[in-house]
């Protein structure tokens, strides 16, 4: 996945703003722009790298700074790992270091859990996916990070997919007449997923031809069912309950598609710091 | 803490374009705007409610769906409660449900995590607060919410207090010349803020009569010394380090000031679903 | 396809800024607030009508002006009908007027035009959809324009639906190789769509199951016997040199999509004038 | 007439967000930066070309793409000319493509059909201008389009000139009170235009002398009788019914001004194709 | 003049967001919603009022607050006058009140100093207007006041007429040539003015039928000999050097039009107050 | 203070458009982009300057010119200094000139108030600052003007610093509930002030430990007791009917802030005209 600059200078900029508002008001008064300084990026723990082409470009928005990268996203971090090295005015250096770190530290926080649990399902059938579980203005950040970190990507937006969940299917009535009704209405390029809760709703789903079916919070057991009901005519996708304790057995079931809320509502932040060279 | 509207709408209507695009596919190819439903908010842990008058605008946005607040911020949720029920356009509640639920359980994740640390140390001297570690365009969001949850508010921004980090001491080469400086040239409206390392900076801290000093990564044992050195000539803040695990302790060193950034930087959404009616 | 408000309020409100930048020095210098006067919009052609709700958005923003609507999108008008009727403030139905009818003949254009061509392919199999041939910042008006003439749409944007243009091709030397490493990286939920200029290309990508294959600028007879070919394993589109004239006969070849781009990039204009009452 | 670069800036950057929104799923999944290609821009049709330098600037937003322009704006295209060749990223090539031919094939189709109307009238005193009928966001580029083709541009906007058509005649009551109450209250820069629809009202208009007056759909016989009641006291517009079979004739009546709406309302795109050297 | 309601929208937002924030850290500690004054503005001056309508509007988006209206713009008021009473929320009408000042005051302003060159001129053929010398963001509210305090606008912006300043005529060597390229290439309703300096100018000026003509700092023995010179067949308009001392002499040559910068490029505020009532 | 380069930008961007519109018809039918001139802006007053920054950066944004700056931001001007030099595009020159100017003369004429006001108090111990008394977008730019004028800042907003002013305490009842209220919610970063009108309310801040207090125009006797009473323990700031004839008394009373709102709200342009070189 690949983020326009816009949408990238868009964010950095209400970062900034948000940030310093009218000015600094320690920074810009106690140094000149012509005070220089060497600072780096350091990794406090292992992890994999996110978004350091964006706090590359804090830095030109702010002003003066050459950075120099080590590292490069997906790359793994270890502890003490120098991630970029940066020489340029102090004054840049010192405003724009919040707004590198809070970036830096999402996104990776959000390419490391991602890999964690893309490592935990290696040798299955099971591709990891984010969800629209996002952050207010942040989703094709977020999703972009979940990449990175090795995850594929759900539907971007509601235009994107056709998608029958629980309140849909229990204010439509039920699944054939709504798949039936969205297949005269919907683009030719749109596919149709619908999330089940039992084999009934399953079979149901199949019947109709739909090319992707969530399996809601199922035990184990019934996604092994499920996936013999199915017989490869759907994708699979199981959503709900999982963790990182569970997700290598949710994954051997078979099922094609784990998609975790929490890579992105609940998100710990990887650490990193900044330090000035004495 | 009281948000701008405009803030509010701003935040809504950018996640809503993000969510929704150009159009949803799968809901407004199935309902007419007079197909209407009733639904409610319903908590599945156990925490405190933040955000829920968003949630109302969400839906006055999105379309014509009445809301009744069961809730209000601030308030203690246990597991099953129906924190508002909804009543109208089933499109509008099917396109507004993840942009609220996702609103929703970040804030209340935040107004939680605080009110457990704000618990932690009660009947101590500590106050918890907020830090500068937030997420891009959500700052005023996630600080409203720090105070939901009984927390109080770091400064805003760079505009707001003057702060000698260490990286600005070591850029300017120590305390008293950078204090003296900023003193001539900051508004008087201003507070000077130090993080001091050791006991020497903080005595050089005291000594340039600096309003507020941070200490930090220190030791249980060094933080109380530096409350009797101190002698209650500035506040003290302290910084790093503190989970829920050691608040108590921390706060029980006579500390002013806990600082944490994981209240924002790292937070867990707190479970919220919303139900249609049958 | 339904339009958010968000969406609509941010192009009437550029058209209204475009057309009356500072102040309307004619209509502001003759007429205060109290002078009312009645008007309406008249049908001066035959055509399918659309955009009349976003007409009633331009006199909500203007100003006090009351309407009355004779017609709804997608209805049939005839020379002389009346769409509309108005009453109220003379300087906001001033104001607005041209912005009001500039949105109106476009939109109306386009749904007259689609609706012309659904109805010449009556009776066949195939379906009209618009494409990616749109104006700069109207893309989901002109699109909103083609369900209301009777069409469907192609995808929205290139995060929709992966499609291999016969520039991507020569960039990536054939197909085969292409669509597997999509495969790869692509969300679950989105098909690939695929160009082909020969029958060679078409078995191709039918060899590697695309859910999409465009034929570009077939003869008729290339179109049947792809069809053959192809045996309903993928769905085909036409695309190219398809105009009113030769529309029937396409769709006769058992072709499942017609794309044109001229739905919104040759728009004509569907008269209509806006009287006010003697 | 020479528009701002932020102006085409924001056109530009909403037509590629409208166009790519999260990322483009076939290209940024296909090619690397470093994957490179040459391609080129090709005519397929004779015509007037119009926004090249436009054409530029999208790639040097979309990416790293030179481009060496062999044809500039109100240059005459022949079918098979090549406009513009261009090498650099693929990525940035495929992702510009449609957003560069958008505006390439609008721009140019108003510069085409303005130029074929000027050549109509050539040798006589007639002048071809645009309206305000334009489509939302896009009046400053469609007349600059009209003035590349040879075309000149009408009031910009309502601030401009004033006008009298004739709903504010009916609303008003009549001209003459109306350009006196105009005469007090306008800046002393505008001129002021009236529509009339007979002769009584030509006369009333000359007698106030009004700069311009319109006449609203006469015929060729009244406009020749028209032009020589005014006898140059303030110049003429034709205006309505005036089409490529008729202009001509409209011109030799010794008008001075043609002023069509459909060169800004009906605009038929301009065929340009961009093609990949294999 | 008549301001559109989204113009003024953007600003009153802008200026809140400007004076509060993140949140009024003062008031929204202090009262709850429920906390309801009664307040009023105040005139401290004798002037005349504009801006009162903004006023009202401020209130309406920071909250609840009912205005009553008891001057209007272009009212004169007399120290102690009061403008307006209002009651509702105490939280809104402390946030809104240094919003609502420094519109009221700087735009009262405006028209208090227009409305006195406005009198000082009674009686003569003069008219009073601005000039482009406003400051960035204001110009259309600036122009405004101009009006409200009897003043009249000169051209909005560089699109509005055509104007050949001293640089002008300096970079393009003469006022006849640059006038007849205007004429091939102007839009017809634009008129044109030139700026002179002596009379050899002015001849050459009126010469090539320019509408209107602007004597730069001239004696008021020079610009009455201009106006004998030119004998009505252009606008004469004085600029520079017009003070309210010596206003009326210049009004008395015969001069048509009398611009001053100073109208909006140095503005002193007109004093009004908010109090509380006890 | 420093500016950020958006803010500063976003200015400039939206003076150009205010002022240019759709095209300077003037300069833009005249002028071709190889046309070069030189210019020079020069000082018609003796001074200070401030923002000749931001008018390099307007030529940046206009087009081609390169500038030599002989002055820089607080540097003193004596009439008919030559600011600085500019040779490039005549289009450019012609169409940034008033936008330049526009903020030159306003940013030099804030930068020249405050430093006779400054001067006038030199030797004493009061510091000039400045107000929220600003203009509806302008804040940061005027209150950057105040410090290169040799003033300080006051507070930036309403989230700064907290501040009871006289409706405060009359809608709360008194100051001491306010400041132990405020003091249990405020961030620990933030001052209180509190504005006094007698020595009862005086004390009674002191005695809350509030850091600044605001004497409301008190008179010069009233403010040496003032100074008395209060021995240090707080700032004093001294408010209103504060002019040029007085402000060195007003120091000298031993006033530790004098703050002025017509820095900000009553400002006299500073004389500055651009020129071009025969």
């Amino acid at each position: 996945m690949v983020l326009s600059q816009q949408y990238i200078d868009d964010i950095i900029c209400t970062a900034l703003t948000e940030d310093i508002n009218y000015t600094d008001i320690t920074t810009d008064n106690l140094f000149f722009a012509t005070h220089l300084s060497n600072a780096y990026l350091i990794a406090k723990d292992r992890g994999v790298l996110c978004g350091i082409a964006m706090a590359l470009r804090v830095f030109d928005i702010v002003g003066s700074v050459r950075i120099k990268k080590l590292f490069k996203d997906s790359d793994n971090l270890k502890k003490g790992d120098i991630i970029a090295t940066m020489e340029g005015e102090t004054k840049s250096l010192l405003k724009g270091e919040r707004t590198v770190l809070n970036i830096l530290q999402h996104l990776s926080g959000i390419a490391t859990y991602t890999n964690k649990c893309v490592k935990a399902v290696e040798g299955t059938n099971a591709v990891i996916t984010d969800t629209r579980k996002t952050l207010p203005g942040l989703r094709a950040l977020q999703k972009y990070a979940v990449t990175v970190g090795g995850g594929r990507n759900h539907r971007f937006n509601l235009s994107d997919c056709a998608m029958l969940k629980d309140n849909h299917i229990a204010a439509y009535n039920g699944i054939t007449g709504a798949v039936k009704e969205l297949r005269k209405r919907l683009p030719h390029t749109a596919k149709i997923e619908v999330e089940v809760t039992d084999f009934e709703q399953l079979r149901e789903a199949i019947d109709n031809n739909v090319e992707i079916i969530m399996l809601d919070n199922m035990s184990l057991e019934d996604m092994t069912n499920a996936g013999e009901i199915t017989a490869k005519r759907a994708l699979l996708e199981a959503s709900g309950n999982v963790t990182l304790d569970n997700i290598r057995q949710v994954a051997q079931t078979g099922i094609d598609i784990i998609s975790l809320g929490a890579l992105t509502h609940s998100v710990k932040a990887f650490d990193i710091s900044m330090r000035f060279e004495k």
